[in-house]
C-alpha cells in the first residue's frame, strides 16, 4: 500500500511538472542595447519587449535588458549575440559594415525607400529573405526594431548656396552619407556624440548631422547653428533586434510566437512614438528659437550628392555581390512603390498645402 | 487507507486543475466582421488576431471569426457586440453615425490627418481617450484595426474642369464626403457595392468613389472610367475592433494582454499589407490600362470642397459636443504634426522628384 501511495504521489507530481515544462517553462535571457536606457524612444523598444514577453508568459519568460553602460560594447552587439553572451541585442545594422558592408542597406540608403516603402520592401519585396542572407552566417536572426523616419540633413552654421560651399567644410556625418560628402570635398570628421556640441560651438566643425528633431533637441545644436537642412541621406533608418538562433530554437513554440509578436508590436509603437517625438520637439525648437531656418540643398548640390551616391553604391556593389543584390532589390521596389506614394500621401499634402 | 488514497488523488487533481484555471483557462469567443472573408487585406486582420491569440495561449483562447455571410448584419456589428451576441467585432466606426455622429471622425475626416499623423493623434494627442468617450456608452472598447492610407477621389467618366462640372453629376460617394459634395450640386447616390460596376458602365452614375487601387482593382472601374482623381476626403481611413467590455473583463490578465497585443500587431501588419496591395494594384492597372489619367481637382473645386467641409463640420459640431471636441482635438494635433510632415516625408519626396 505504501508503494502504491508513493507511486500515486510520484505520478501526480510528474503530471504537474509536465504541465509546467511544456506550457510554462521558465526561461531567462539577457539583451544588450547599443544605447543607454535614457535614449527614448529608441531604448523604449527592447524594454517594452521585455515587459510584454513577461506579461504574456505569466512571468515565465524573463528578458533582462542591459544598456551600453553595463556591457561597455555599444558597437559589439553582433559579436556578443553571435557568441551567445547575450541571447538578444538591440542595435543599428550599419554599425557592422566592417563585418559585412551589406548590413548598411538594411538600416537605410541615401535617396532610398521612405518608411512605408521600406516596410513594404521588407515584408513583400524580398527584404526579409535578404536580411536572413546577411545575418545567417553569424547564427543570428534579425528583426526590425523601429524607425526614425526621415532624418534631417544636419545643422549648419552657414548657408550652403552652391557646391563650392562644401569645399573644406568640416562636418560630422557618419555612414554612407559621409563617404558621399567626402567625395564632394567635405572634410568629414567622426567626433563622438558627447563632444559634438562643444565642437560645433567652438568651430572645430562647421556642421553636424545627427538624427531629426526628436533626438536632435537633446543635443542642443539648434542653439548655435541656425540652418537646419532637410534630408536626403537616411530617409527611413531602421533599428534592429538580433536573436541568437540556437537560443531561439530552444524556446517552446508558444514563447517563439510571443517573442516575435512582442518585437513587432514594440516596433510599431516606436514608429508612432518617434513620429510624435519629432512633432513635439520641432514645435518646441521653433517656438524657443524662431530664427531656425529650414533649408533644402540647392539643386546643383543635390544632383552632385546623387551622382556621388551612385559612385559609392557602384564601388560596394563591385566588392560585395550581396550588397549589390540588396540595393537592386530595394531599387526595384522603390520604382513601383514611389509611383503610389506620389499620387497618395505626397499628393494629399500638396493638395492640403494649396488650401492654406 | 482507501480514504487517504482518495484524498491524495483528489488533491493532486485539484492542483492540476488549479494550474489550468489560473494560467490556461479555456475561453471561446466569436467575432463578427462587416465584410466577407475574401475582402483581404482588411479581413486578414481579425483572422490573424484569431490565429495569434490561439498560438500564444497554446490553443486555450479560441476566437471564431464570422464573415458577413454568416451573420447577415454587416452594419449591425455595434449592436451585436453591445449585446454580447458576439464578444468581438471588426468593422468601420463611421457605419454607426446613426447611433453617434462622433463615430465618423474616428475613421477619418475630409482634409484631416494622414496615416502617421492620425496614429500620433490617437496615441499621443488624446485620440484614445476620446474614442473611449464615444464607445463607453455602448459597453464597448474600440481599438484600431488597420488603415487604408490615402483614399483616391474616385473614378470619373469625364474630366472635372471647374465647379460647374459638378452640377447634377451623379456620383456614388458615401459618408461625410457625400454630404460635402451634395452641397456643391452633386447628385449623391448610394448604390450597393455589388451593383456599382454596372451602374457606372450603363451611365446610371457618372462617377464612383470606392477606396484606392488595392480594393478598387477588384471592382474594375478603371476599365470604364479613365479619370482617377487624387484624394481629399479620406486621408487615412482606420478600421476598428469592438470588444464587449464585460466579456473582456472576465479574461485572465495574461489573455487580456495577449488579445491587445495581437490586435496591435495585426493592425500594423495590415498597414504594410495594404500599402503593398496599393503598390501592386496601381502598377497592374496602369500597365493594363495605360489610358488611365491621374487628375487632381482644380483649385476652385478644392477650395469649394474645403468650404463645404467646414460647413458640414460646423453643423455636426453644433448638434454634438463630442463631435466638436474630437474635431478640435484632431485639428490641434494636425496643426503641429503637419509642420513636421512638410519638412520630413513631404520634402523628401519633393527632393527625390527633382532628381528624376
Amino acid at each position: 500500500m505504501k508503494k502504491l501511495l508513493k507511486t500515486i504521489l510520484l505520478l501526480s507530481t510528474t503530471m504537474l511538472l509536465t504541465v509546467h515544462a511544456s506550457e510554462n517553462k521558465t526561461v531567462k535571457w539577457k539583451l544588450a542595447m547599443s544605447w543607454p536606457k535614457s535614449l527614448t524612444p529608441i531604448s523604449t523598444v527592447p524594454l517594452r519587449v521585455s515587459s510584454l514577453v513577461k506579461e504574456m508568459t505569466n512571468g515565465k519568460f524573463i528578458i533582462k535588458v542591459h544598456g551600453k553602460n553595463t556591457h561597455k560594447a555599444p558597437l559589439g552587439i553582433l559579436d556578443m549575440v553571435k557568441n551567445n553572451i547575450y541571447e538578444m541585442g538591440n542595435t543599428s545594422s550599419y554599425y557592422y559594415k566592417g563585418q559585412d558592408i551589406a548590413t548598411t542597406l538594411l538600416t537605410t540608403a541615401p535617396f532610398g525607400l521612405n518608411n512605408a516603402e521600406q516596410y513594404g520592401w521588407y515584408y513583400y519585396g524580398g527584404g526579409e529573405e535578404l536580411t536572413k542572407k546577411v545575418y545567417d552566417k553569424f547564427g543570428i536572426d534579425s528583426y526590425p526594431a523601429g524607425n526614425t523616419g526621415v532624418q534631417m540633413g544636419g545643422w549648419f552654421k552657414k548657408e550652403i548656396k552652391n557646391l563650392n560651399d562644401l569645399q573644406g567644410l568640416k562636418m560630422r556625418i557618419p555612414g554612407l552619407a559621409g563617404e558621399v560628402l567626402s567625395k564632394l570635398g567635405v572634410n568629414v570628421t567622426n567626433i563622438p556624440a558627447g563632444e559634438l556640441y562643444t565642437a560645433l560651438d567652438r568651430g572645430t566643425i562647421d556642421a553636424a548631422e545627427f538624427v531629426n528633431p526628436g533626438l536632435d533637441i537633446k543635443m542642443g545644436f539648434h542653439k548655435i547653428a541656425p540652418y537646419y537642412y532637410t534630408g536626403w541621406q537616411e530617409p527611413a533608418a531602421e533599428m534592429h533586434f538580433f536573436v541568437n538562433q540556437k537560443a531561439f530554437n530552444k524556446l517552446p513554440q508558444t514563447y517563439k510566437t510571443i517573442l516575435k509578436v512582442a518585437m513587432k508590436v514594440a516596433t510599431s509603437e516606436m514608429n508612432t512614438a518617434y513620429f510624435n517625438a519629432n512633432v513635439e520637439a520641432w514645435k518646441q525648437m521653433k517656438t524657443e528659437f524662431p530664427n531656425i531656418k529650414i533649408k533644402t540643398f540647392p539643386d546643383e548640390v543635390l544632383i552632385a550628392m546623387k551622382k556621388s551616391t551612385d559612385e559609392v553604391i557602384a564601388k560596394y556593389s563591385k566588392d560585395s555581390p550581396l550588397f549589390k543584390e540588396i540595393y537592386k532589390s530595394q531599387q526595384n521596389y522603390l520604382k513601383k512603390a514611389r509611383e503610389w506614394t506620389k499620387i497618395s500621401e505626397y499628393k494629399y499634402i500638396t493638395t492640403s498645402n494649396s488650401l492654406k
